[in-house]
């Protein structure tokens, strides 16, 4: 249950330099590559001759090799040599509309006629050099509406999370959640208290001291399919905080790009954007390997919860008001799902 | 295919020492956990906020708290108290009948109103200080009927430990078996014979000759839904046997608790209680081993044992009569089962 | 979809020396072992006794003796004796047919009446002592159909054997496929071209330069159920080739004994018979150890593109003048097995 017209981050670059990358995505089985003049393609992981993965293959001359027989697949998915063959009225393999843009590759996995790449929101922090970003990919066996979920309900970094970013006062702080089109926003305010350990490092990191009384601010932001951007920070106690001045805070975007590999998997690209020190590599390491540290901290508890729902279908969960982000977007996720269906098409087509 | 309306053993205080611990038994999943003064407690693990698994929390005050957003828990599974939020109209989870006893802590996974702890047996060994007891755990992939089959027909001794406990005049005495009441005895005794290894140990450990001619006997006992308790020992040949005064013996009972996880699945407490040198922890810990590596040598013979089953359900199995103990048990087993189905209540109920 | 009434290699003789064989063939589970006076046998792997499966037992005086309770079981699949039993009314267990011939275990899945050991072909190099064999086995997860498509089709070698036995002329090199009977022939011949590393040390090892060009060829001979020969070999260019005097060439047959276990995986035994310098045993481990790693860099290739498949079962494959060898023993292979359902042996037997 996902929606396939949408951008999905599929991969880094890093990921297919040098060779294919086989990867799943929204229950599709494909590869993705760098042919010529720098294009990024995406195809169906099959080739039509013998089945094949051709992920396992090579790129030669920007061309897809297969690894098996040596057939040239092109970007479109139309096989354009083989040794010794006439190729003509081979069929085609699927390709799928894929795009390079803020430092990831995006692929739509649904109606290739629908895919705008205007479509993608503008990442002010991915173009701008005054930003830093540092980030890494997870592998977790979980619908990715939970880990929407999650990130939309930071309540449980006080638990998950105690020995880093959770505190107390997280708890204390009640959230407030609005809807605004197809956005949805959480945002959670806590005054004049104690920075936990990874925003002290981080006030430091920014020049700041790190034993006074901070404000704190965390602000979910989710959009379809399944983005997640948070805003998080700590000021220098009664200076505005979250409109506090930037001498007296220290502040980034969490990035969340959730891509479904199937109903219960997901490829989860998590990272940091800052605008201090952009050119501080090693802060930058530092930052990502922490956050690495803490938000492996979530994986067994979506696995399990997912085992757990998988056992009880029926069971009804809570919806209380720190649910009230996933909620919200879940209900949004459910509209473009119905939208999709063949029927809901129909419809609009004869509206 | 195993009663519910029964004591089994969940686990051993060791394991919920500090933390709390999750464990399927007869298919349901279970926290348990050291609630206030001492009192265990075993509930459903799920918590009715999102279906996260309590056992991945931790215990504060006597309460169990969610790991994932801090929802508290009280024993009886009602929930307690959480962050910020009312929780009067939050729903129950099952708690299950607990009883720590004997150094175990035993759960009721049926009906709680026929939980009645005095159903669980006396155990002489477990509170007598002339008796020393020293045990472990195995996980094992096969049902439950499968070991106890293996402890009712010890004539396995001789091939799965031929070289510790085995001993080729096992297979000659022919066992007897007798049914009384819900209890199933089978026993074998041998005459005259030359102690197998374990045995010279032990007659060492307890200050006997481990050179000389043995009586050597196996009484097994069944009870429901699924104790073996198995008198075991070796006197000097022509004292009397089992019935020998205890300076010609070594003795001792093997326990046996199995715990059904699943169908095919079992949690397997096994462990030896005896009755000489209570105070010598160095030949607790002995006996601990040497027992342990001889029951690891059944894992594989049940596990494989499980999947050729499996594969060939309709097949019928031979009944000899060294299956008789394995055989009368299933019967009882069969009818405990059958009381407990919804039909079968509803004529008790009208009766 | 697998032949039954056909001799497969179930495994060699160092497999079952000193201890029996568990392994499944054609879906059957079964176990080997060697009997009395050096025969050979292939029971179910099965007592009748509690199911347990007998390769876990040991042999003494020529009986199989279930590892469990002591069952003594006989070749034709009688139970001989069990300590304190009576035997004769036991249910026997089903008996394979099975030869040792040629350096391997052969055994016949199906009718029993119909095994007759002269249907195994005569392999020459096995019997003559100026040949050489030396050789491994694989466990492979796909059909056995698709590794003898990929046997049959060497192109492959070029792209999967890139470093060894690969060469871009393989895919120059049209090959040609005919069917004589229910043998299936494919054969691609090279002229002039410079022999790749593997052949390079095969023409050292045979005494000859290794940097001139050479003609090379590749016959695969196909016979049912699932045997692959490959006459293989290099001349130096001009003397004839295939046909060229000893003193020029470097030749061998690859041998490729595939077995299936079940739809989707494979017993996988490759070797390599040679005809020249047989006594020496340093060259049949080189050799042997260059296969090894040759043959291993099929298995991912084979295993992805099953699962493939799997996804897509009614997409068709191509079936290019490359894939004929493949294709006629599928023809085969389909005739023989609808010549073993029910409604076709009536039609035999009514005919």
């Amino acid at each position: 249950m996902f929606p396939k017209n949408a951008w999905y981050v599929a991969c880094t670059p890093d990921e297919i330099e040098g060779k294919p990358l086989g990867r799943q995505i929204c229950g599709e089985k494909m590869v993705f590559y760098r042919a010529n003049e720098g294009r990024v393609a995406a195809l169906e992981d099959f080739c039509p001759h013998r089945g094949a993965p051709l992920s396992l293959g090579f790129v030669e001359n920007g061309r897809l090799i297969c690894g098996y027989h040596g057939l040239a697949m092109g970007c479109e998915g139309r096989t354009e040599s083989m040794p010794g063959q006439r190729v003509r009225g081979f069929p085609a393999i699927r390709s799928f509309p894929v795009v390079e843009r803020y430092g990831f590759i995006w692929v739509w996995p649904g109606d290739a006629e629908q895919a705008d790449p205007a479509l993608i929101h503008h990442l002010e922090w991915a173009e701008n050099p005054a930003w830093a970003y540092g980030g890494g990919l997870y592998h977790i066996g979980c619908d990715y509406r939970l880990m929407i979920d999650n990130l939309m309900d930071l309540t449980h970094e006080t638990y998950v999370h105690a020995s880093s970013i959770g505190q107390k006062e997280i708890d204390e702080a009640a959230p407030s959640t609005r809807v605004d089109g197809e956005e949805v926003i959480t945002e959670r305010h806590m005054e004049g208290v104690m920075a936990p350990p990874f925003w002290r490092m981080a006030l430091r990191g920014n020049g700041l001291a790190d034993d006074v009384a901070v404000d704190r601010w965390q602000i979910c932001r989710f959009t379809p399919p399944s983005h997640v951007l948070i805003e998080v920070g700590v000021a220098h106690a009664g200076h505005g905080g979250y409109h506090a001045p930037a001498q007296h805070k220290a502040s980034s975007i969490v990035v969340d790009f959730i891509t479904p590999e199937s109903d219960t998997s997901i490829w989860y690209f998590w990272g940091m954007a800052r605008n201090f020190k952009p050119d501080d590599q090693a802060l930058t390491d530092t930052i990502r390997e922490g956050q690495g540290k803490i938000f492996a901290e979530d994986l067994e508890m979506l696995e399990q919860q997912q085992q757990n729902l998988l056992r009880h279908p029926q069971r009804n969960l809570l919806k209380l008001n720190i649910d009230a982000g996933g909620v919200q977007a879940r209900r949004i996720l459910e509209r473009l799902v119905e939208a999709e269906r063949p029927g809901a098409s129909a419809l609009i087509a004869s509206a």
